[in-house]
């Protein structure tokens, strides 16, 4: 038996004897996160899936994995499709497997601190109109069974400095005053890390590839703060930085304080805080406001200083990728490279910039048909060599205290196919429309997504994901709450305006089952656009992410004379910015990699 | 005083006598329609506003008209602005304007056959959070004060063969019965005028332009029905259509016979039944199942006996339009005609095919700054006089036996300045987006109405209304449920998934306040679209309308290859299509008007 059916029978056995009829395990943590500590991974630890949106049902008899289009292919390589049902989340979510096989009296369980309150309600709606029930479980019972549980990282919280963030946290905690003062508010819950550590201008090291510390943080009226953090991560320093009106608390005093608050009127966010959240609140005689964290959207806007911030780390990791794409180029066709050695490459040369303090995610590093797999994750078991023919997609990025990247190329190991190139450049198009998109004020990211699948729908082709995410500043690389995708999906944020200092990814791919992968990306900045007798507020996009776009993958007359101009523009961008930090090999191979496309 | 302030007025002294302090005052009748009967048109009779959406409130002191962008400058011309506020009902709806004025204890009242439930239930609890009451009339406070108020229709109904609907009513209703018992339900209660007509096949004339009668039915689960309607609009030849399965009732009856459902499950359109609908079989002991009118979305796909009615009915209707614009761009430069004789001229050249039945809508012919209303509407007091260096506007349609037409073009009165060649050029690059979309299968209107603004957006503007509207088979002009919008567009439909079927304007367009208007609206049938190597079903746009698009508006330099492609080929078809319906004189002009445009 595989270690993965030993613990699906376990879980089962701790049921049992819970007096459960059956138990979800959701993907997240208590924060609502998408990357969660080691501590949280119940969702892999179970089912061997890696994925980074997903979750599962455990019944008696039955057990079912929900994952989207993205990882279509990734789950079924990875979870035991004899102990698992696979479920495509977009045409029949967990609540509607799960009321369809409910039965009278059924209690399946749920852990309070793993799903928001509307979850619950349309969860427990569901099973009661089956005659089942829905039930808070007070010890998860993946916990109970998951003896070598790794504990919670032991990372300490480092200062974010005031020239970095562009902006005090006494300043941003005044704002936050405000706001409670405008909402008619006491007080607010500060459930999502990325929004705590952006507040007290902190970052921490409890997550893989997300700077951000497990705590919890509730903002009072004046703009002081309780924070809930393990004591011992926080050095002498880092409350020197906080300053009196932030007051450190342990973490597990968390749960106890929200019943401080009677009578008073707190903000939680229902997407983001869990709902033994609300519970605790509402028990301790609080009124709950549901209202959007409003630091989720301050956030999301960087400052010039961040924005700066962002500039340098952009050139100086598209430099590194630079010289890892010249070293594909030169040493894939070899054949003796394997997707693993190649992202060790990849990280040695962003290493190299001496000021790398991490992946911003585990390096998509995927040949042939593994990159057919939008978000593949290349493993000992996985790891496939790099052969001629074969198409290799790198997705990758860094952190670096000065910014946050996310970038994807794709290199042709050889001579490219006929279709690899009308492919590539139909995703080349995509890319090239949102670049160059100009919309009004008050349009989402809903409303650009089409542009981007137009010359692949021309096809007969279309991609399985969004078009774009949000990204933090030195924080969380997939950041909300906008988002370029289509209206239904399934993480939200395609109807949200896009704001100028908003950061976002476009990333259009193709993906042939079996053969082959195609993304290409690059962040851009929303910027104001000056038009001259404009009706109103213009937004454009602004190019954040230098790296040639391989030539060898074009095919110049699928390029409109409009889409050539861009493309020329971006390579001598390119040649600009990056060939000052690049010897001269390499930046002789770059100018031949950014000459004119022709046409 | 001017009319309507003696109406609103005596409105407010008929509220005071009735113990309310306000009242609500919809565009719509008992049956939720966007075009209602001119017994009906109490928003108009009131507030003198004519446009197709929109809604009042009139409190003691204050009192206010809510419309959205189509409407912004037309509401400002019609409705006193003295007397009432402008509300733009997208900023801020008529619930949250009425909350926000709310006191303590005040009695708004409304009439529970113009609104949905759901209506009621947001109002309802918008205005108990304010402590004040939202009360349902017995009789309407507007027909109490409306002492000349028209008599519903005597219209007769007539059968729509069906060699012309393609279905019988007996196939349409034992479908219908399927549907039923799929949904576990007992009966279907049918207010949405043309559902009924189109269930039934027949057609009315209660409603102007718009060939329905004003009627209830209620369909068992045997697929029988109980049709409520006025019995001298049923005649001998209807009766025997009908066949036994119909049971005819007085429309009066309606409301009772809403009683006789205890104990069982019956369906109501939460969005196209009136509020007293499921209050009435809720009283009677029922239970209400609130699903989509099954209708909507049969009605919408077109079967081929309608789309090859659509397709004469357009070729036949776009010859007569080609004679008026012929007309139009020899006789306007002389400044002699005004709005209202061009469009008696045009009324007679679709007359002449001796089958118009009646237009499809008030047809908007609009010149100069009128043009800059999307929906103008020309009266004897605003008629004005076409005259040179304007831009004539005329958006009209037919309605005949074999289907309805909706068509929009613009014709310049001597030279076009360079700004209209510009907008006109952007806007026909947006339709020709839309009318070269390929698709997949699941993408809703609201993912393609980016399209048709692109080109606008890239100089700065921007059109306030949706991109394109459903269309019935000899029906409502305006059908659901599909919708070419923004996704936030007020009357839905933007998230609807396109299939093919259904036919769809597309009619992007562009307004310059105080000076013109500009609008190019075809219709377009929705296709399977064949793709070698497609990864799934694609859709795509087959155009259906047939007039030349005016050259000296386009700019050819503007338009890319592939558009001048698209318009080549479709004055290609414009010629052989009509070609054959116009004398030799006709026939010349429209061959140099669909000359190939050159660039």
């Amino acid at each position: 038996m595989s270690p993965h059916a030993d613990r699906l029978a376990a879980l089962r056995d701790q049921l049992d004897a819970d007096g459960l009829d059956g138990f979800v395990v959701p993907l997240t943590d208590e924060h609502m996160s998408e990357y969660v500590g080691a501590y949280a991974r119940r969702l892999a630890w179970l089912t061997g899936f890696e994925g980074s949106a997903g979750s599962a049902l455990v019944l008696a008899r039955e057990a079912a994995i929900f994952t989207d289009g993205r990882y279509t292919l990734q789950v079924r390589e990875q979870v035991d499709g004899a102990a698992w049902h696979y479920v495509d989340v977009l045409a029949t979510s967990l609540t509607a497997w799960l009321a369809a096989r409910a039965t009278e009296g059924a209690r399946v369980g749920y852990d309070p601190w793993l799903h928001t309150a509307a979850w619950v309600r349309d969860a427990s709606a569901a099973l009661a109109a089956r005659g089942a029930n829905l039930v808070a479980v007070d010890r998860n019972p993946v916990d109970a069974v998951w003896t070598d549980r790794p504990l919670p990282s032991p990372a300490r919280l480092t200062v974010h400095p005031d020239d970095r963030a562009g902006r005090s946290s006494a300043e941003k905690r005044a704002a936050i005053a405000d706001w409670l003062a405008e909402e008619g508010a006491d007080a607010l819950v500060l459930s999502a890390l990325d929004s705590i550590a952006w507040t007290l201008n902190v970052r921490g090291g409890d997550v893989d590839h997300t700077p951000v510390a497990l705590a919890y943080a509730i903002v009072d009226a004046d703009g002081s703060i309780d924070l809930f953090v393990a004591p011992e991560k926080v050095d002498e320093a880092v409350r020197r930085h906080l300053g009196n009106a932030v007051r450190v608390h342990d973490r597990t005093a968390f749960a106890g304080a929200l019943g401080n608050y009677a009578g008073k009127r707190v903000v939680a966010d229902p997407e983001r805080a869990v709902a033994a959240i609300a519970t605790g609140l509402e028990m301790g005689g609080a009124t709950v406001l549901a209202r959007r964290d409003p630091v989720v959207l301050a956030k999301a806007r960087k400052n010039a200083t961040e924005i700066a911030g962002h500039r340098a780390a952009s050139v100086r990791d598209g430099a590194a990728l630079t010289r890892f794409l010249k070293w594909c180029e030169e040493t894939l066709p070899a054949g003796s490279e394997t997707e693993l050695s190649a992202a060790a490459r990849l990280r040695a040369c962003r290493e190299a910039t001496g000021l790398l303090l991490d992946t911003s995610f585990d390096t998509i590093s995927a040949t042939g048909a593994h990159g057919a797999s939008p978000h593949y994750r290349v493993t000992e078991a996985s790891n496939a060599r790099i052969e001629p023919g074969q198409l290799y997609l790198v997705d990758s990025g860094g952190q670096y205290a000065d910014g946050t990247t996310d970038v994807t190329r794709v290199v042709p190991v050889d001579e490219p196919t006929p279709e690899m190139r009308d492919r590539f450049t139909r995703v080349l198009r995509g890319h090239i429309a949102i670049a160059m998109a100009v919309f009004p004020d008050g349009t989402s990211g809903g409303q650009l997504d089409s542009f981007a699948r137009r010359p692949l729908w021309e096809a007969g082709l279309d991609f399985a994901h969004g078009t774009g995410h949000g990204v933090g500043a030195y924080l969380a690389v997939h950041e909300g709450p906008q988002r370029i995708a289509k209206p239904n999906y399934p993480g939200g944020g395609a109807a949200e305006p896009l704001v100028a200092g908003m950061i976002i990814s476009n990333e259009p791919g193709y993906y042939k089952a079996g053969e082959y992968g195609i993304r290409i990306e690059n962040l851009v900045l929303v910027v104001p656009r000056e038009i001259a007798g404009a009706d109103g507020l213009m937004l454009a996009f602004e190019t954040l992410t230098f790296a040639p776009i391989e030539r060898r993958l074009i095919e110049p007359a699928l390029l409109t004379e409009a889409e050539r101009a861009w493309l020329d523009d971006y390579h001598g961008k390119v040649l600009d910015l990056l060939g000052p930090l690049l010897d001269p090999a390499e930046r002789a191979w770059l100018l031949a990699k950014c000459a004119p496309i022709g046409g």
